[in-house]
Order: structure tokens, then C-alpha cells, then sequence
């Protein structure tokens, strides 16, 4: 186990930054930095009231059946909505405070981090057993960067056991939506598991700023007082409700991001990269030479996502459009 | 000095509720139960990467020099936008933790409750004086729901006060916007200030989910830090940078919104209540019978805003065109 360093931390999405530092590159960037899915849930009409009044019970009752429809969420599990993935990642630490948290892997930063700043002793777990230790859990499933994929069975194990003894397993689903076989919801309703989702990575709207927070109902009730009333705006949940109940947009959008994914790894291969792993939203390869790798797609306006902990890492979003495969591909060649 | 009463707080705006307790009410609902301007500013035309990527520092710097410049906020003050002013209301217990608040006057119960709630007590004060003895004084300012406004000199002293003590002072600028000159943003760079401000009631945009935490740097780094990244959404970003901007529809806003509120006070009047007081976006009104006239007004689709502590009183948002202004009419004549 290793201790976690400090904020800052390093994001994707830094699309301003990079046209700082590198002035001269071709627009438009290619953002490939996040695994934000390229091809947006096309926006429904938003009706006037959604933007003008304070959004009211029924709004956000809608959107939870909606989620709960397309989650197969169990009954006994609630559901809590909240302004994005991250609002919750903030405030877990705050609302159930812990004082050894132990994270699974490398994984995304914010959990350790959030932890850090409220207090606790977190450290990174090699292992399921090494995880069972700590009074909370962390783990990111599928995980990010590199795609580890945890089964429910596996994980049922591990919430039994923090259930039993009062501790917490965070169950990170934020790139889940496109594997939904694969998801733990079926243990969201025990009392010693909160299972996170994300709205905008899959749905490609992540600006809407959607997230929840599904467990029992006494950590739920927790939840909604620390986020206090209109935590989501009236857009938000509206297009979220929509979206969630749309069955027929999400299989075309896992199978049109599985073609894609593939077609990725091929090229990458092809330009002296290991893909190492992934989901269907994004892809990680290494390369002894990453870090110049990642500075010749700069110059050429492509953004990925580099890993200062790992220099031989390099993640990569899905291209939007033929265009975007072809500077892609030719910044890659450039740079081989 | 009265203790605070615990959770849950009546709000305005729940015309879901009020459907199912008046289902025979003809439709549709006159909803002057918020103080939310009626004629919300135009949404502009909302960049696609507004909701499909993650919103980046430079769409918050837009934000922010168009809220400055709209507040003539000082260059010492920092600016922290959030999802709502209530965002705020809910973290400053958390990130600024104290153990005695005193809140002024009979006013917004979310201040007292968010304090209690994370173990403070709690006290409604009668004046400038008796606020100063407490670590936290709240001053919601111009008062919802009754209007009362206090001077930026007369806060100043209150300010100074706090700030050499290492105490604070909560502003709650919510309903400032159309009385602009009387707002204390010139305090806000004090440490011992955090003055609050909301955008969707001016704006008539309350969905969009958008207000500001004015403080010294120190202050807002913690706040910013509490609040995570992408805490706004990209389209409260874009429109609200838009909207804080353009101070020709704040000045034509201002004046409509004044103008309505002097013929509510007419209606009000010939109705047999007394006004008390208000804001140009909402008129607080008395009367021995309020109880019932309530009931009567709800019976007739027209929610007005009721005060549980204080049966007498009557809250009136600003009705938002010539149908509802005669259904009000109407309404209030029936029930007299």
C-alpha cells in the first residue's frame, strides 16, 4: 500500500489549458482526454418551467423511475440525484466520515483526494483481502484508467463483510452504463454499500452536471439533507428523465461505442502502443515513450489524457467524426 | 432571543403538493408562491459543448467578470459560483463550522436549519447589537419574507466587527439584484464576510440552478475546494455570463418589476390587507383572516405562500401577465 499525494489534481477535459501551451496547434482540438461519449443524447425540447421554477418532487420523481427502470434497481435500494458524479465523491466523506480509507488500485484521483480533505488516512489496496481492512472501500468498477472489471459476485463478498461490521464499500459505476450486465446494483440496497452512477459520460452531456448516489435508504436520507433542496437543475432532470427511460438510444449507443473502442485499439496498435485496457468510452495504451508521444499529438491538436503517476500511459477518448479519426491518425503516424 | 425550530422547512414553489390538496382548483395553477421574477431574462441560443463537456475554467472566468462588473464587486473579493445559493447555505456550516449562530429576525429558515443541522446552536436575534455577540451572525438582506433593509453602513460596523474577532458574517444578497444600490459587495473582501448572491430569482431562472459566495480569497479557496470541480452546469455558465452582462435588461426588468409591485400593493389593499412590506419580486401581506384566505386562494388555482409561525402573514410573488393578474384579482374578491 502507498500513501496518496495532495491536490491538485490532474483532469481531462483541460481543453483551455492545452490551447495555452500550445498555441500554434491546428484547431479545432481533438479532445480525446475524457471519456465523455463523443455522440451526445440528442437534446429533447426542455419546456420553459424546467429552466424558470425551483424544480419540484414530482420532477425528480420522474427521473428516479426513470433510473430505476433502466438500472433494474432493486426496491429496497434509494436513489439519490445530485449535480454530477462528483458532488458525491465530495460529500461521502462529509456525511460518513471514516477514519481509514482504503482505495482499490490506481484508479481515478477525486475519491482519495476527497477523503484526504476530510480528514482521513487513505492508502491504495492491491486486493479485494487488503480492501476488507479498512472502514471504507473504494473501488472504481469498471475502473479508470484501465478498464478492471469486478463481478458482482466478487463484490458481494466484500459488502457482506462491510455491512456485518458497520464499514462502507463505494461502488464507483461512473463508465458502467455501456457494460449494464455487469453492474452491482443488486447490492445497492445493503446498508454498508453506496453505489455512484454518472449521467453525463455515457449519455455525452456532461456539462448537464447529473449524477446519484443509489443506496439504503438511511445513508440516502443522509445524503439528501447535506445536499439540501434543488440540488439538480430543472434541465437536468428533465433531459435525464428522458434519456434514462430511452432503452432503444442506449443499446445503439454501446454497440456504436463498441465499434468504435475496437477501431481504436487497432489504430494504436498499429501506431507501437499495448492497449492495456478500457471501457467502451475510452482506452488506455502504454509506451516507454508516452510522454513525448503526448506532446507530438499536442502539437498536432490532439489532447489525451497523460498520467503523471504512470509517464508510459497515455488514455484516449473516442474520436466524434471521421474528422477527428483522421487527425488522429495522422498526429499518431507523426509522431511514431 | 427564540430557538430555532428543526427540519422540515415549508418552502414556496410546491405547486406538486398543491395539485394533489386541491385537485378540483381550476387549472392552471396561478403559482405566486416564490419569489421568482415571471418574466424570466431570454435564453440565449446554448453552445452544444455547453452540455456535452465538462464546464472549464475559462467559461467560469467568463461567469465571473460578468458578475463583477454587474456587482462592482472589489478586486480583494474573491467570487465562488455555485449550484444555487442554497448550495451555499448547506456547505458554509460545513466548511466554516461554528457553535453559536444568531440569525436576524424572523426570516429564509434554511440558514438556521443548515446551521443546526451541523451542530450548531441556533437563535433568532432582534438587532444589530444582539448579533454581535455570536460567532456567526446571519442577515438576509433586503429580508425575505418581509423586505426589511439594512444600509452597507450599518453592516459595515457589524462586518469590522466580526472580522477582528475571527467571526463571520453571512450576507444573504438573494433578492438584491433590483435595489442594486443598496447592496454591501463593497464588504465582501473583509475576512469576516461572506455575502451570498442568487441568480435564478432576479433572472426568473430558479431551474437553472446558479448563485455566488463573495469572500476574501482564503474563504473562497475553502468553499471552491468543498464544492469540487464542475460544480455549475455548462448552461448556468453560458447563460448566466450572458445574462450578468447585459444591464439593459436588469435596469428594464427592475422597473417592470417595481412597477408590479406597487399595483400587487393596490390589489393587496383593496382586498383588506395590509402590506407590510417586500421586495420589487414579492409582497408580504397581513391580515387576521390570512389562514383562510389562503385556503380560499388555493381553492381557486392562485398559491400565495403561507408562514406557518406566523398565521397572519401572506407571501405574493409577482403574477406574470394579464390572465393572472385577473384570475388573481378575481380570487382575492371571492374570498373577502
Amino acid at each position: 500500500m502507498t500513501a496518496h499525494h495532495a491536490r491538485p489534481i490532474a483532469h481531462g477535459g483541460r481543453l483551455d489549458a492545452a490551447r495555452r501551451l500550445y498555441p500554434d496547434a491546428p484547431r479545432p482540438w481533438i479532445d480525446l482526454s475524457t471519456g465523455i461519449n463523443p455522440r451526445p443524447y440528442p437534446l429533447p425540447p426542455i419546456a420553459p418551467e424546467a429552466w424558470a421554477r425551483l424544480p419540484d418532487d414530482d420532477a425528480f420523481a420522474a427521473l428516479e423511475a426513470a433510473a430505476r427502470g433502466a438500472w433494474r434497481l432493486p426496491d429496497a435500494s434509494a436513489l439519490v440525484a445530485g449535480a454530477g458524479g462528483q458532488a458525491f465523491i465530495q460529500l461521502l466523506p462529509r456525511v460518513f466520515p471514516a477514519r481509514r480509507v482504503g482505495v482499490l488500485g490506481f484508479t481515478y484521483a477525486e475519491h482519495a483526494a476527497c477523503w484526504a480533505a476530510a480528514g482521513a488516512r487513505t492508502a491504495t489496496a492491491a486486493s479485494l483481502d487488503e480492501l476488507a481492512a479498512f472502514d471504507v472501500a473504494v473501488i472504481v468498477n469498471p475502473n479508470n484508467p484501465d478498464g478492471r472489471l469486478l463481478t458482482p459476485a466478487q463484490l458481494a463478498r466484500l459488502a457482506q463483510a462491510m455491512t456485518r461490521r458497520g464499514g462502507l464499500l463505494v461502488l464507483d459505476e461512473s463508465f458502467m452504463d455501456f457494460t449494464p450486465h455487469a453492474s452491482a446494483t443488486a447490492l445497492a440496497a445493503m446498508e454498508g454499500v453506496v453505489l455512484l452512477r454518472s449521467f453525463g459520460k455515457a449519455y455525452g452531456l456532461a456539462g448537464l452536471r447529473l449524477g446519484f448516489a443509489l443506496c439504503a435508504p438511511a445513508r440516502a436520507a443522509a445524503l439528501r439533507a447535506a445536499l439540501g433542496p434543488w440540488a439538480v437543475s430543472g434541465p437536468a432532470l428533465a433531459i435525464g428523465a428522458r434519456a434514462l427511460a430511452d432503452e432503444s438510444w442506449r443499446h445503439a449507443a454501446a454497440a456504436a461505442c463498441a465499434v468504435d473502442a475496437a477501431r481504436l485499439d487497432a489504430l494504436l496498435t498499429r501506431a507501437g502502443f499495448t492497449v492495456v485496457g478500457g471501457t467502451p468510452l475510452f482506452r488506455l495504451a502504454a509506451q516507454p515513450d508516452a510522454a513525448r508521444r503526448f506532446v507530438s499529438l499536442c502539437e498536432r491538436g490532439v489532447l489525451a489524457r497523460a498520467f503523471p503517476e504512470r509517464p508510459d500511459w497515455l488514455r484516449f477518448g473516442l474520436p466524434a467524426d471521421e474528422a477527428a479519426w483522421g487527425r488522429l491518425a495522422a498526429a499518431l503516424e507523426a509522431g511514431a
